[in-house]
C-alpha cells in the first residue's frame, strides 16, 4: 500500500524479483529536461553485481526500458515509466522453502501480513533486486539536481570493522569507481576484500556502513516540522532493504558531546556565510544550511548466507535448521552505494521542486 | 508547509514558542474513544521541566484545553483540536539578537528560508516547545493502542557519555519516572545529574540517547516498500528537534557483525513463533516482526549555551561573538523521553489503522 | 478522517457547530505576505445572516480569531490557525431529537458511520456553520491570488426557479453585495426576496444555484489525469452543505449541443490567444485556458424546515413524524455564495502555488 | 504531477496516446483477491469501439498484460502493474498540426503548460485512450466490491437531446449492453443511432449524459469534510475526458424544488430504514446513505470534427482554420460509460477500505 514516496516528484515503485520485471514511475518530473537512455543505463550499471568476491553470481542484465513520459530524449511533463525485465531466474531454491523463513530476512513478516499470497520467490517485493527501481528515478533526479549544480555522492565508509579513513570530496568523487567496494580509501577497500573472501568461504556476510553526500545545496530545503529534509531522507534510506539506522553530520557521537563542542560556529567566507565545522551535517531544524549535506546508513550483513540456521517451518509448526544455496551477495554495501546516492537524489529533488527552485519546463 | 504527520491516524501542529498558544489537530481519531483530560494532561506533564538541573526555569503551566472533537469524555469521531496557550514569556533576549544566530540551532536555517518573516521569538516554530502539541497527539494514540494492549516506553538510556545499564522492560516501566533524568539505571540517572550540574556551572550544555520500546505490537505493521514502519518511525522521531539520528535492534553495530551472528533465529515458543535474539528491533522488511519494537534516537547537546560562541550578525553582514541568557535546558534528553514516546504511539497508531485492527467506531 | 484540503496550500477543517469554536489551519501559505485581521473579517461578515428573510435569526458575532502564524499583519510561514469562538447556542431541539434524523440532512449518516458519538447538536460537522473556516481560509487565499491580480467572485444566479438574466463581470462585482440576495440582477433580486417571505410563511425552503467566476486566471493550472482544475474545484464545492452538482462553462447543456457549436474557437485578441466563447468555462482537459473559470453549482433548499415531515425514531425503530423549531435559513443560497468564492480561491491558490506562480516568500 | 487517485486503493495511470503503451498501476489492493486476465479484458472490451456509428475506425486490440501484483490468478498485496500496447498508429495528421490547437481539445491547455514538450501525437495524456488504463483499475475495483456484494453500472441517458425513458436497476442491466449505444431504453438507442449517422455525415459531433448507478452500498462511506464521497467521485468522474458537469441525485433540478418535495422521508421497510424517494442520491453529508449512489455526468460533444473551425497557428501566430482527418467517435458517450463504471468503482473501492470493509487479506 505504500509504494510511493514524494510530494512533488513522485516515485512509484512496482515489479518483482522473480517476477516479469521491476519498475518505476516518476509523476512530477518538469517537461523538457534532456535524458538519453545512456544517463539510466549508467546508474543501473553502479549497482550490478561487481568483480569482487562481495557479489552474487546472478546476472542481470538490467536494460532500462522506456515505456512513457519520455520522447525523443526529452521528458514531456507526463509520468514516466521505466522498468528492467527479469531474466535468468532460479526460483527453485524459493519454492522448497516457502513456509521456512530465512532468519534476518522479510519472509517471515511477509508471509504473516500478506496472508501467504505474496509472491515469495526470490524475496519478491523484498529482494534488493526492487532498488533498481530506485536507482533508474534516481538517475533522473540526478540530471535535474545537476540543473542547480548539486551533486550526490555515496561511498563505502565502513565493511566488517574495517573502516575508510575519510577524504575529501574531490577524492572521493574520484576513487570511488575504481573499485568494486565503492570505498574512496583503495588500502581500506584492499583490506574489505580480503575480509570478503574469507567470510565468504566461510559462509557467512557482512555488514557495513555507507556514507551519502550532497554539495551545493542550497539553504533552505526541507518542510518542518514533519517534512523535514533529515526526516524524508532516513525515511527514503531506510526503504533500501537491510538499512538498520540512519545519523545525520555527527549522528550517534553527539551522545558524547557537549554543546561548545558541537555546535558548528558561523562564520563568513568569501562574502557567504558558513560554519566553521559540519556536526549538523548540513541539516539544522530540519532545513538545509548551505554546508554539505552528510548522512550515515548502517547496513546489515546479508541475511541469506550459506551456513546452517534455526528457523521453523511455519506450516508444520515446528523447528527446523536452513542451509541457503541460492546466490547471495556476501556484502550488499558495495552494490547499495547506487542505491543511496539515488535515494539521496529522489528526495532532494522533491524537496528542490517543494522551494520552487526546478521550474515546471526545463527551457 | 509540512506540518501534518500520518494517513489515517493524522496530525497537524501548529503554534510558536511565544506566540498565543501551541497546538494539535487530530485528525481520523476513532469516534467513541473514551478519554479524559487527565489523560492527556498526564502525558503533558512529563515533558514538563523537572527538578533536575537539566531543565530550563521557564515555567510552563502546559493546561491542556480541549477545542474540539470530543464530548463529554468521548472521541466523536471529528478532528480533534488540542491547545495549551502560552504564559510567562520572556522575548526581550530574542528581540535583540534577531539577525544573530545561535549556533546549532535553527534561527539561521528559518531566516533564511522564511525570508526573515518567521517568529524568532524563542525560536518559535523550532522549539522544543512544539513539542507539547506532539504529546497531547501522543496521549490519544497511547490510549487507542491501549485497545491493542500495545503499550510504548521510553527512557534514557545515555547522557555525556553516561551510560545507563540494559535493563528489562517492566524494570524500566518501573523505573522510568523516579528520576527526573527518566533513566532505568538509578546509579547512572545519579551520576547524569552530577554531570549536569557540573556541565551547567561551565555554561555548557550535554547530549544523550533515548530509546523507545514497543511492546505487543502484532506482526505485520508497515507498508513496504515506502511506507515502512522502520522509515516512518525515524522520520517522525527526527521531527523533534536536536535528533540526530535513529537506529532499530542493533543499529549501527550491524557494521561490524556477521550475518551468522546478526540474523535472529526463529524459533516456537509457547506455540507462537519468535525470534530468539531481536537485532532486527522488531522490524523485518520495514514490517513489525511481534517482537518489541526497539528504536534509538541520538539527542545533540542543547544548541543555546550560556558560553560565548563565534557567530554572525547578518544584517551587518559580520562576525560576532554570542553568549546567551535565556533560559535553557542543559540537556533536552530527560524532557524528550516523552516526545520520543508520543511520536512512537503516532506512528503506531496510524499503522495500526492501515492494517484495520482499529475500528472507525469503538464500542 | 478526511478534513485536509490541498496539496502545497493545504487547509485542515475543526470545530462544531454547537461546540467551544469553528476553526481552520492554513498551513503552506507563503511568508511575508501582508494581511490584517480586517480582510477576514470581511469575508466572515460577507456570509453573516443578512438582513433577508432567506437567512436565520440566530446571531452570530464571529469575529476572527488569529491563533498563530500571523505576526504583526505579516504571515511567519508557519501554520495559520483561524478560530471564532462560539456564542448564543441553543442545542435544546437537538437534545430532543437526537435519534429522530431530519429528512434531507446528515443527522442519519453521521449518527450511522460515528456510531452514535458525534456531536449532533446543531449538525455538530455538518453545519453550514462549519464554512466559517472555509471562508476564513478563502481570505487568505484572496490575498495570494491578488498577487496574481487573480479575481474570484460568486452571485446567485437562480433561487426557486427564478432566474437572474446574465450580467458582465463588472456589472456582477458592483451588483452583487448591493442586495441581501448576492445577485447582481436587482429584479431578479427582489423577486426572489418576494418569493422567500412567502415560502418563509409557508414553513418550506428553497434551493438555488451559484455561480462562481474567476478572472485573469493565467493559462496552466491543473494538474492531470486526476488532480485537473474542475476536478479540485468540484471537489472543493462539494464540500458546502447542500451542494448537489457541479457544472463548468456549459455544462449540462452540453448534452444537446454540436461539437461545431460547443468548440470555442481560438483567435487572436490584442496579441493573445482567446478564446470567441467559453463553453469551456474556462477549463480544457483539466488545465486553465486563461479565459475566466466559470462553474456553476446546484444548492438544494434547506433540509430544516417547519412543516411536518415523515421520518423514523431510530431508538425506537418506528416511524414518526418531525416538525423543526429552530432557526434555520429559508434558503442557503445567498450566505453560500461567499462559500463559493472562498473554495474557489482555495483550490486556485492551490494550484498556482503548484504551478511555481507564487513564491515561497513575498517581497 | 497528479497522476494518482485514492487514499487506500490507489491508481496511477501513465502511458500515451501514441507512445508505447497505456496502463495502469493499483497500489494497495488486498492480497488474496482471485482475479483472472479475462475479468479485466472483459470490462477493457466494454469500452472497445462499437458497431455503431458513434465509434472511430480505429481498431484497438487492447490485451491486458499484467506486469506485477498478480501471481497465479491471485493478486498478491503487491502494486499491480496493467497495461495495454500500443499499436495501428498513425500519427501523420498530429505531425502536421502541431502548433494549431483543435478548438475544444486540450492541445492548447498542454501545449502552454509542458512548454512545447508534451507527447502531442492522438493528444497524448489528454486523449481519451488514457481511460483503458481507468478501465483496468476499475476491473480490479469491481472484483473487490463484488465481496460486498456492491454492483456499479452506467448507461447512456441521453445523446445529442435523445433521452432515454427511465428504467429499473435491473432492467438497465439486461439492456446495457444489448446496443452499441449503452442505453437501456431500445427504442431512445434507436433514435441515437439514427442522429448519430445524421451527424457524422455532417462531420460534427454529439454530446449527452451517462447515469452510473451504484446498489448495495452501505451506509456510511465517505469522509467529511472535505474528503466526501460526492466531492471524491466528482472529481474522479471529471478526469474523463469531455466530462463538464456531474450531478448527485436530484443534481441541478434541486435549485426550483422546496424542501419538503426535495427531503427524502426517512421510513422502515423490512425492518431497515431507507428512504421513499432519493432526492439525494444515496448521499447525505457527503456520505453514503445506503441508498442506491445516483450520479450523472455531462459529456460535451467530440472536439475533434471534421468541418472546418477557425483556430490560430501558435508558432507563427496567426488565426488560420482547420478541418480534422482523422479517425474520430462522433460522440463518446457510449464508449465512456465504461469508463464512468470504472471511476465509481474505484472510489467506492478506496472508500470501503478506509471504512475498514475489505479486509487486508481476502481469505
Amino acid at each position: 500500500m505504500g509504494d510511493s514516496l514524494g510530494k512533488l516528484f513522485t516515485i512509484t515503485s512496482f515489479g518483482e524479483s522473480h517476477g516479469r520485471c521491476v519498475g518505476v514511475i516518476i509523476d512530477g518530473c518538469p517537461a523538457g529536461l534532456a535524458i538519453a537512455e545512456e544517463d539510466i543505463q549508467k546508474e543501473l550499471d553502479k549497482r550490478k553485481p561487481g568483480a569482487s568476491a562481495a557479489a552474487t553470481t546472478r546476472m542481470e542484465e538490467d536494460k532500462v526500458e522506456v515505456l512513457s513520459g519520455i520522447w525523443s530524449g526529452v521528458t514531456t511533463g507526463a509520468p514516466i515509466c521505466l522498468l528492467v525485465w527479469n531474466r535468468d531466474i532460479d526460483s527453485s531454491e524459493y519454492e522448497k522453502n516457502r513456509f521456512i523463513p530465512r532468519p534476518g530476512h522479510a519472509d517471515y513478516t511477509a508471509l504473516m501480513k500478506y496472508g501467504g499470497f505474496s509472491d515469495y520467490r526470490g524475496g519478491g517485493r523484498f529482494s534488493g533486486r526492487i532498488t533498481a527501481g530506485f536507482v533508474m528515478a534516481g538517475a533522473v533526479a540526478k540530471k535535474l539536481l545537476g540543473l542547480l549544480d548539486i551533486e550526490v555522492l555515496a561511498h563505502t565508509v565502513e565493511i566488517g570493522g574495517i573502516r575508510a579513513r575519510p577524504k575529501e570530496f574531490a577524492e572521493i568523487k574520484e576513487n570511488v569507481l575504481k573499485n568494486p567496494l565503492r570505498c574512496a580509501d583503495p588500502e581500506a577497500a584492499e583490506e574489505m576484500a580480503g575480509l570478503l573472501e574469507k567470510v565468504k568461504a566461510e559462509g557467512d556476510s557482512l555488514g557495513g556502513i555507507i556514507e551519502g553526500v550532497a554539495h551545493n545545496v542550497p539553504v533552505g530545503l526541507g518542510e518542518p516540522v514533519f517534512e523535514n529534509l533529515d526526516g524524508e531522507l532516513a525515511k527514503a534510506l531506510l526503504a533500501i532493504p537491510a538499512v538498520k539506522g540512519v545519523e545525520f553530520g555527527a549522528g550517534f557521537s553527539v551522545a558524547g558531546k557537549r554543546g561548545s563542542e558541537n555546535n558548528d560556529p558561523f562564520a563568513i567566507r568569501d562574502g557567504r556565510i558558513v560554519t566553521l565545522t559540519n556536526n549538523a551535517g548540513g541539516i539544522l531544524g530540519g532545513i538545509s544550511t548551505g554546508m554539505p549535506i552528510v548522512v550515515r546508513v548502517a547496513v546489515k550483513p546479508t541475511a541469506s548466507i550459506a551456513q546452517s540456521q534455526p528457523t521453523v517451518d511455519i506450516q508444520e509448526m515446528k523447528e527446523v535448521s536452513l542451509a541457503l544455496k541460492g546466490r547471495h551477495d556476501v556484502c550488499i554495501v558495495p552494490r547499495a552505494v547506487a542505491v543511496v546516492e539515488a535515494m539521496m537524489a529522489v528526495v532532494l529533488c522533491d524537496f528542490a521542486m517543494r522551494a520552487g527552485l526546478i521550474p515546471r519546463v526545463i527551457k
